[in-house]
């Protein structure tokens, strides 16, 4: 039986948000770590060096947060809280409320301010160590030894002793490659047909929002969506998710600047008005790739664990992958501790209770893409959303929306996928035949509410 | 049907050695390439930034290169020859001739030498373009794009359009991982329990050879071994091969200097003399890995091809890595000029052509480490490497050791392990109950021969 530290030192491999946050936690009970990543270190990064790219911190992200001492409260002056959806449909809607509780925002936050908060609270322990540049090679279970490269040595190596290797190294993990290949697990990886380019919306004179700041702009299109988010600074992030190649609109079929403006002006002419540049944008902008990425086998022995995404990669349509991550390192926290003296039974025991709630916010997150491009204005959809959220509001302890029990609350997210699903049956029934809120029966409602017993609770 | 360019840019990923070759052979037939490489160029790199590793040249090797103008005639000038094996057994053995001919060297190279003669013979065609320090992230078969990172600029990507990526990208390979998620290939890697570490004998005053040059030279030991390559400075590489963790020698066990330096000095005495700092240079030395990859499914569609390290990774005992990767190079170039309108099935020719004489190499490979370090200085081993020197002099067009047909032949590597395999069952007949060569019935021996027909050709 192994405790971190009696074979050597806890390394994680990783200084992203997952890994950034594990290591603030082990150090803040004085577990000393050792933290490498591959890039340079972002808090020194040179200024206009890229755009902001957003987040949605949800209740998840929060109560993981919150277990750091202060940081919720530096990370609360970062962000822009967002109450609701405003639909850009020809015109633009009024907000549609996430919620019925003054609590159910989220906040919009920059990627690298998140992350930039988490490492100097990681810092801040006395205990951990980031190394920046220093990219993983391959790992030696046999010799408990990492092999690294420093970014400006080439194909120079070198080797570090660990005891235990903690795996936050994202999507395209090398910690999950060497594990699989010793434990027997598996991957598998979805990529979807669509991609995505983030353009964004310029503030407006003296700083100002060009759009109403408190909530997530979304131009729906059915087979294509725009969605905007605010900054701080003024500014919006936009994302456009849009087929790769396909018989209707698609990047492949967007060639010339052309082509690219008169696509903007037909589907987005109001974005288009606010932002002068989005041609050029569009055409700088990389392209991202949009996958599932499922595992299993998340450790191998008392050795190594995976956390965030290279156990786990999910699509961004639920603003959970973040939330996601935060929630699994603060579990495995949390196992560590239980299980202090028996790593092997720890990690073991990780997996066993977050797979299944990583495959549920995977498929949720699928499932919301068609949500969010196809449905936001849809009649039948929204008569049914203003039913659950009447419905949240007379039976509280009965009845919450799926989307508001992943968002804003931390119920297993596989006992929300399981209770969405018995709920949207009954909204089906509760709806047809009706158009208004007003042909909706509430007494029956009401009853059949009742008969699904309680909701769901948190661990 | 598509040939090179007609899609877009072709561009290999990875200017090692086997990108750099493949660059230089299409560039000099008037084929635009742009090479990608996520390092620094080593051409470049400062000075004494590492030891020098080097690489033993053998006929495959030779064969591919002198299908470039003039590269022979240069790195002819940067070479050691070596005649045979020099065994470290106690005393110092004589040379060991590795044949009969005077052509039947081996040419030891430093490899950063080497990958620097071929970058300069890529751009001198005028029609290849390096661009170093880009790293490959991903690849997007259906829009033809490849993301790549700059190593100066942490996480931003940009992207790259493409005809066809030919992917030599060495045994890590993101183009191998982007096609076998594809093409639903697979990949088995068998990694051995044995590591290696380099080390540097110097050169002796006046940069004189502090030990035979032409050789290679070997300290078997049963279950580890000693090797030493000549470099042109004086000095020799040598390369440490041991058991990860046993319960005889081992890295594991290797813990105190003390213990390191009473390894050395009990096995290899007269390297440690050569040697006054060896216990810093060991303690200081990244410990290497050793493995197989064997790939299926080389190729997606028209678009990407893997060649060298990426397609096959083999372990070192027979200095054919880099060998084989050539052949194959210079093989994939052939099936190109050869289906030069149908790029698809030139790719699954080079597959289906290459892949049986990868594994033969790799099954070669594994048995040499055997050989090496158990049997040369094995009486019963050395009567038949005697007799099969004699017989391959005897009948030179039906007798040629395995080893041989190897290293300095071109026959391809399935044939020489199917032929070796009978020569070995007839050598063991032939020596059963001989104690020296003039106890074997040389007339028998060359009936027996003549029986096995004509050795395999060069196609």
């Amino acid at each position: 039986m192994t405790a971190l530290g009696d074979n050597g030192p806890t390394l994680i491999i990783g200084g992203g948000i997952a890994g950034a946050y594990l290591a603030a936690l082990l150090g803040s009970r004085g577990e000393p770590v050792t933290v490498f990543d591959s890039r340079p270190d972002p808090r020194k990064a040179s200024d206009g060096e890229g755009r902001s790219i957003n987040l949605a911190i949800a209740e998840r992200g929060l109560a993981a947060l919150r277990q750091l001492d202060g940081v919720v409260d530096t990370i609360e002056q970062l962000v822009v809280p967002m109450r609701g959806r405003i639909v850009h449909d020809g015109h633009v809607s009024g907000l549609q409320p996430y919620g019925n509780l003054p609590s159910e925002v989220l906040w919009s936050v920059d990627r690298t301010a998140l992350t930039n908060v988490l490492l100097d609270a990681a810092e801040a322990t006395g205990k951990v160590e980031i190394r920046f540049g220093q990219r993983c090679r391959n790992i030696d279970f046999d010799l408990n030894l990492v092999s690294l490269s420093d970014a400006g040595h080439g194909d120079q190596w070198y080797q570090v002793p660990f005891g235990t290797v903690l795996g936050a190294d994202g999507v395209g993990s090398i910690v999950r490659s060497e594990i699989l290949e010793l434990n027997g697990g598996s991957i598998r990886k979805e990529m979807l047909d669509h991609r995505y380019v983030e353009l964004e919306i310029p503030a407006g004179p003296d700083g100002s929002f060009q759009m109403e700041p408190n909530g997530l702009h979304i131009w729906p299109h059915n087979d294509f969506m725009l969605i905007a988010l605010p900054n701080p600074t003024g500014d919006f992030t936009a994302t456009l998710f849009l087929a790769a190649a396909a018989d209707g609109p698609s990047f492949a079929a967007l060639e010339s600047a052309a082509e690219i403006s008169s696509f903007f002006e037909e589907n987005f002419a109001d974005f288009a008005a606010m932002v002068p540049d989005h041609v050029e944008q569009f055409i700088d902008a990389p392209l991202g790739r949009l996958g599932t990425i499922r595992t299993r086998g998340w450790s191998f022995e008392d050795q190594a664990v995976l956390v965030g995404d290279s156990a786990h990669g999910i699509v961004p349509f639920h603003g959970q992958g973040m939330n996601l991550a935060l929630e699994s390192a603060s579990a495995l926290n949390a196992f560590l501790l239980q299980h202090a003296d028996d790593l092997a039974t720890a990690f073991a025991a990780f997996e066993a209770d977050r797979s299944d709630d990583a495959d549920a916010i995977a498929d949720m997150a699928l499932e919301n893409y068609v949500e969010m491009r196809d449905k936001v204005n849809d009649p039948d959809y929204l008569l049914k959303r203003q039913l659950s959220l009447l419905l949240g509001e007379r039976l509280p302890d009965y009845f919450r929306p799926r989307y508001n029990m992943v968002m804003f609350s931390a119920i297993p997210y596989a006992d929300a996928f399981a209770r969405g699903d018995q709920q949207a049956d009954l909204l089906a029934q509760l709806v047809a035949g009706c158009d208004t809120i007003d042909d909706v029966d509430l007494g029956a409602a009401d009853q059949a509410v009742l008969a699904l017993g309680p909701l769901p609770t948190t661990p």
